[in-house]
């Protein structure tokens, strides 16, 4: 497929190519599978597709680096064929099985999934085998598509290596890549990262030959997300968050030079992108430092608005990947992609002093998040990169609207059944009501916050009256326990 | 005080020297005093007592890098002088003051501390006063005495500065001190640290001299923690977790060379520091880098069976002050103090590979863990260093004996009313019962194994019973919402 010179381009060398069928035939029926792919984008298709169809009884452990596509947690949950799976889904089959128990799983942070898989218990008893996208591949090197996510990581823990060359990604987006591995602890080096879209790797991804197992051919293209039209609270809450960081940057020494920003991924952090171009931030640079390149950060690069953005992946849209990738030499001039562990370290997040903007589920009284479980019980997608953002960040908001279901529950809730993020990592919270600055504040400040800048105007007074049982109570937080999950256990 | 000879090596230079009731005197009504001291030790007494016996009406904010003595948390409490105090208390005055809302109180990380007050909002409108005890000072430098903590940050941050020098401390302590400032962001320096036990910097804090605004002399001793002598209950746990190391550093490829470890500040962390010279390392180097030097340490520093140890601060008991202050020299050949920023830096526990071992009030069966609100209510002490070490070590331990009241209440509860470190960052845990790994665990899986391995027999079928109702229910965490919180409700 793909003629001859784009063949060479892009298989350089004696390579095992082979079938996407003869490679699933060899995988054990236990394999851990460590696969390419973020935000939906750059995972393997070919290899999770035979699998799917192999009609064999399989019971996979699938590692990925975030969030991948159909042809994993649509095709392969479907055959029955996964029996573990971390660290994040976002398919509703995958979703449906890991609710009901028919899938294992747990979600971790992104940041130290690499190091998890490669020194902790993330995988199973049977065999490693990195399944990986590239957009080209030699004998001891691959250049990742259109993510980076957890390869290097993966590709070093593996047994053995399977590469799925992908030939509707341009040969172009090699430039977009920055790889670069820390080594291993106690040895691991300092990053030596001094500028948000810096480089101090190359595009290749190495390993020892010994590994390559197959390559196999793909002209299948990405599944992404597609991302709602911003709502009128979507709008309303872009507008705080833009007043509140045009206050903040005025103020604030950090923000001398540059505002550095990352934004969660989704529609509401796509919209979210999308209105940073209406900020005033006087003659500071716009630097993006997060996971995800989205739609929204396209028209800022357009205009100029930005002066680098720095993500491990590019989770556009189908019509967002069709227009970076009639454009890629011009995008890579200003976009850099990471490793997953590079783009969500602690160490970057904290030195870059990055201005972490994530939404959640619900957040209570006291300032706990709940990213994950809905009611405490049935997981969503998972924890992502949030926890590194919200934990590492100088100035961590959570931005999410005052309901959900269409004004039917309160995102504000006295206690949050599941905690994703503590007090202790969340600075602003934002909704369309309006902006509560929760830094240096006692919970009982926390909680008037929350109720009168934040909360829905017709959940105010039950909100009251649950502080004012807590507040009878006493305590430092003060919630009345036996209360504090009514309004979950009466959704049940 | 002290003899010519002894002031002349302490106060270098024309210094303005004043009484601290002098000093108390200029203090603002309103003033935020950023005050040295870790861990009981190193902070400054005269001011703060000067303050306590001036009558005056004061609504101070009092920030520490971590725990302080009587001084402040019991003598300003008292004088009713504190509005309010970041991020951390161990005293009962301070203690109820905080639960019964007169003190406005918030916990934070102790790693991102001195961020917070540098940019953020910790702070109050008053003026910035650094009250801090110095071994010896200078025109435009200080030795910072039996802790570090964040005394460099604070000293930066502060509008003025006090310099409370402690004739009673040795000046050889000045060996121990590793002072080093990684810049601010976004232009923050990579630590240049690669050695557990290596030094980047120097004895002194500098500051600019027209801060210095006062010296004042003391010959008061730090009013440290006592430890209570192991319980049967701290050896049992000690002996499981000793089994578990021993085979995980057989297991796993990061402790080929050396085991990197910290415990937690406490009586716990005190006995399983003192009973890890039993361990059986093989010929690897065993190396400390935690937040405090407890006893526990000396007798291993004492054999030899130490190759270093880092930490931010001298938390030993009295006899153990005396102890290391005789042998002050030969003591700092092993072990070296650093700013609490670096002690706790998640970048140098993730590059070092650090386990880190903490002790909690309670955890529930899903992993999430109470370090710091007993019923989800009354504050005790403060999250401290505990979820830098748990969010950045590959191998978080939570180590807790599994009742408490003497056995009449369960740390392993269904759902914790408090959660400080999540799910997604504890690793193992280790009771005097036994030891469940829940690395790779779905979520039942993981409270099935703390209810076979980690909780008492006596609460065992509770537990269960829990589980299965809330497997009736369904959802990736099965809890039974309606009854998640019946044993803490039950207790208040």
């Amino acid at each position: 497929m793909g003629g001859e010179r784009s063949t060479t381009a892009r298989l350089q060398g004696d390579l095992p190519v082979r079938s996407a069928a003869d490679v699933a035939a060899d995988v054990e029926d236990d394999a851990t599978l460590l696969v390419s792919g973020f935000g939906s984008v750059g995972y393997p298709k070919a290899v999770p597709l035979a699998l799917a169809d192999s009609g064999r009884d399989l019971a996979l452990t699938v590692v990925s680096g975030g969030s991948v596509g159909e042809e994993i947690d649509v095709a392969l949950v479907e055959a029955d064929a996964i029996a573990r799976r971390f660290p994040y889904q976002a398919r509703p089959p995958a979703r449906a099985a890991v609710n009901d128990g028919r899938i294992a799983f747990h979600d971790r942070d992104v940041s130290t999934l690499g190091d998890e898989v490669q020194f902790g218990g993330l995988t199973g008893e049977g065999e490693r085998v990195a399944v990986v996208e590239a957009l080209a591949v030699g004998a001891d090197w691959l250049i990742p598509s259109t993510s980076i996510g957890q390869t290097p990581a993966f590709v070093e823990s593996a047994d053995r290596l399977v590469v799925e060359v992908n030939e509707t990604v341009p040969t172009e987006l090699a430039a977009f890549h920055d790889v670069y591995r820390p080594g291993t602890p106690p040895n691991r080096d300092p990053i030596p990262l001094t500028d948000p879209g810096g480089r101090i790797g190359g595009e290749r991804v190495t390993f020892d030959p010994e590994k390559l197992d197959a390559v196999v051919e793909t002209d299948r293209r990405d599944q992404p997300y597609s991302f709602r039209d911003p709502t009128d609270d979507d709008r309303t809450i872009a507008a705080n968050l833009r007043e509140f960081v045009e206050r903040e940057v005025e103020r604030s020494p950090l923000f001398e030079e540059s505002l550095r920003i990352q934004f969660g991924v989704g529609s509401l952090g796509n919209a979210l992108m999308g209105a940073l171009g209406d900020t005033d931030l006087g003659d500071r640079d716009l630097i993006y430092f997060g996971e995800v390149i989205q739609d929204g950060l396209l028209d800022l690069l357009d205009e100029g608005e930005l002066t680098a953005a720095s993500a491990t992946s590019l989770a556009l849209s189908t019509e967002g990947q069709d227009r970076l990738f009639e454009n890629a030499e011009r995008y890579a001039e200003d976009v850099v992609l990471r490793p997953a562990d590079l783009s969500n370290s602690g160490a970057l997040i904290d030195r870059f002093g990055v201005v972490a903007v994530n939404s959640a589920l619900e957040l209570d009284l006291f300032g706990h998040v709940n990213s994950t479980h809905v009611d405490g019980t049935r997981a969503m997608n998972g924890v992502g990169g949030s926890g590194d953002f919200n934990r590492h960040s100088p100035l961590a908001v959570v931005a999410l609207p005052s309901t959900a279901a269409g004004g039917d529950i309160s995102r504000i809730v006295p206690m949050v059944p599941h905690v994703d993020h503590t007090e202790h990592d969340v600075d602003v919270v934002v909704t369309e009501q309006g902006v509560a600055d929760l830094r240096g504040n006692a919970p009982r400040e926390t909680a008037r916050a929350l109720v009168e800048e934040c909360a829905h105007p017709d959940y105010r007074d039950d909100l009251t009256d649950y502080l004012n049982r807590g507040r009878s109570r006493g305590g430092h937080i003060p919630h009345d326990i036996e209360t504090a999950l009514d309004w979950h256990a009466d959704r049940d």
